[in-house]
């Protein structure tokens, strides 16, 4: 970070990509970050057993599976999933979430599998 | 943390609350916080010497003001005041923002002064 980090408008850094259940780095926030996302459909049941995981959505809708029950999170709403505690997120329609949590954090946690992702950067 | 920990929707928990310059606290991220606050007029210039602080707009318009310029953000817009930055909030119209920093970290950080306030949780 310096002085000259520029102000990012979620919005328009959205509208640079279009894959889905790629996380993209678009802040830092000491060994955190701040990551966006476009999800569709379903993910896969995972855990990150080191660390909670903030979810904001930005448009749409996410549900987050969880073994018991489900959370679901509209445009405005921000949920926590606590570490260790699995989870799968599922949206019926494409939806938008900003993530928080440290940097590095893989996004099918103690998964792994196919869709596993490391974060990339978003000019 | 709980797996029972509730959904938060940012506009209801704003609707909780009217003093300025009041942080509340409506979720914890492993050891960092997630905050609201409304602001409107000058705040003071303080730095925090340990962290960065996470600022997004969810309505009106926060200007931070630097010692080499101001930045100014938007609703739906993020911006990242580096560690060690000396800065100096300021809306002209009452704004709503959402902050994301270590717990107890003082909203006038190293100035100190008469609006020093720890932030209280919502519920």
């Amino acid at each position: 970070m310096s002085d000259t980090a520029a102000v990012v408008n979620v919005a328009e850094k959205l509208a640079q990509f279009s894959e889905l259940w790629s996380q993209k780095t678009v802040a830092a926030l000491n060994d955190y970050e701040v990551k966006l996302a476009k999800v569709k459909g379903e993910f896969v049941w995972h855990t990150h057993d080191d660390t909670d995981e903030l979810f904001l959505v930005v448009s749409g809708r996410l549900t987050i599976r969880l073994r018991d029950g489900d959370v679901v999170v509209g445009p405005g709403e921000l949920y926590v999933v606590p570490r260790g505690v699995e989870h799968c997120p599922v949206a019926d329609e494409e939806t938008a979430i900003l993530l928080v949590e440290p940097t590095g954090t893989l996004n099918t946690g103690s998964a792994g599998g196919p869709l596993t992702r490391a974060a990339e950067a978003l000019d």
